[in-house]
């Protein structure tokens, strides 16, 4: 990881660590007869992704001073809320993946039933991860992030960026449409990833608005950058199957803007990003790392 | 409906309008191109179902005098669950069912990818509902209703219960393992219905464990009625497809007990439950009543 300065390569392998630790501990395990249920659920989690949905909660909490279990045990409830969506999206009424992270998707490894049931389960868990006392002491706090969560990832969110992108298969959509749905579909989550830490810090509206700011551009950055990388890079090097988006027809920011000029509108989104955090004094290295790591990305 | 007592009959069509109106009023709507999402969510939903979960909601909270706009939005999120469970089980990965109350089921209507995803959206806005604090204006109640609705519908509840289901297709259970699995299936989403009344409540534990032993002997009754009515039902009755557990020759209630001793059983387990109600010296009237309802049931 060249383009990565050394010391983000190494607090986000570690933060990578202690995610998955904590979804090991969270996640069920047993000896019943449903445990295929929970070979899936882990099969489909704790299998080597980044966790950058987990290392934007844990940087932006550190901000604030959150304490690490409960950074942890939030960014772990939206890395279920990230996986269960891989899970579903890769199904064959979907988008029939059969690799995801150079491993055999959650439907292949198991069947369509148990990775459809995996999805739901750990859709479900992520809320009661969050709604358990161990995840903050306030109450009030703990509805906050269930709130924002199920804001980020349902119908008015990913589900229904999920919903356009099916849609723009048959359909075509302008740059207008495309940004709209691709905001929806992982800007939200993104999103609601950077601010989960500013709510666990309770933190004041300027700063919880400079990290929304700032996630929104980080967020389209990142899909502009992964466009690119299934029109341009290897199944070897990304670790999933390319060259879907060429393949189904559907136009993308790099179909519309072209190579050359959607990465700089990545390079912008990522500098733009970086001044949001601006308020931050210099308390936000990660999240700066974070925005210039995203756009030199190869998988 | 002769077998019901009219009072019951009427509380529960009240009941189901006010909860298809609440439901009505919080699903999505919009003109944007995923509102085939939203249709899907509402066709699953606002489908004239029995709405036997948000009755007993309904009637469990009226027992400790919650408000209704706070009754009834808990309900709407505990029917949204449901419906999500039945959109899910309905896929050809799943049941693979054509017909459901009467209607083709949601991936007919529209497509297995969109089901998916309906059922997604559904299972995620349950929890936004009850995350809001028009549910209630004490967060703690909120993450108490947010955790006990996660615990009956996740891994260890419902979810782990389906997976038992498609087991059960191939595997020998015997009556404590079928026990288990229609007590994880359906039997934990009735008793967080009759539980949420009283969390909503802030009832004693006394009154909370005899909810909780009311709705666990309803559960098991209910199910076995179920069982019965898919092996001697007609669809036409039912509005539903029948027979497909003895096609699918699964170990049922029915089929280890005989029709007569299941029969026996849930009346048992019926007038148990009834028992259970004591506390609340007759203050608990429709909920006595639905005991009574649920082993008279045609569909």
């Amino acid at each position: 990881m060249p383009s990565v300065s050394s010391s983000l390569a190494a607090a986000m392998s570690d933060a990578a660590a202690a995610v998955a630790g904590a979804l090991d501990h969270l996640l069920p395990k047993s000896d019943f007869p449903e445990s295929k249920l929970f070979e899936a659920m882990r099969y489909g989690t704790l299998n080597g992704g980044k966790r950058l949905r987990p290392f934007l909660a844990l940087s932006a909490a550190r901000i604030f001073g959150v304490g690490d279990e409960c950074a942890l045990r939030t960014a772990a409830a939206i890395e279920c809320v990230h996986c269960y969506s891989l899970i579903h999206d890769d199904l064959p009424a979907m988008d029939n993946s059969d690799l995801r992270r150079g491993n055999p998707t959650v439907h292949k490894k198991f069947d369509e039933a148990t990775a459809i049931l995996a999805g739901d389960a750990l859709l479900t868990i992520a809320f009661e991860i969050l709604a358990d006392p161990r995840t903050h002491e306030d109450p009030q706090v703990r509805c906050r992030l269930v709130t924002a969560l199920a804001r980020a990832s349902g119908a008015h969110g990913m589900v229904g960026g999920q919903m356009l992108d099916l849609i723009a298969e048959t359909t075509k959509l302008d740059i207008g449409a495309i940004t709209r749905l691709q905001r929806m579909k992982t800007g939200e989550l993104i999103a609601v990833s950077t601010e989960s830490g500013a709510i666990l810090g309770k933190a004041s509206t300027q700063h919880l608005n400079a990290l929304r700011a700032y996630a929104h551009d980080l967020g389209l950055a990142f899909q502009i950058i992964d466009d690119l990388l299934d029109a341009e890079g290897t199944e070897e090097e990304t670790g999933k199957s390319v060259g879907r988006d060429a393949q189904a027809g559907k136009a993308t920011f790099v179909t519309i803007l072209g190579p050359e000029r959607a990465r700089n509108q990545a390079t912008l989104l990522s500098e733009q990003a970086i001044q949001h955090l601006g308020v931050f004094d210099g308390r936000a290295k990660h999240l700066e790392d974070v925005a210039r790591f995203v756009v030199d990305r190869k998988n």
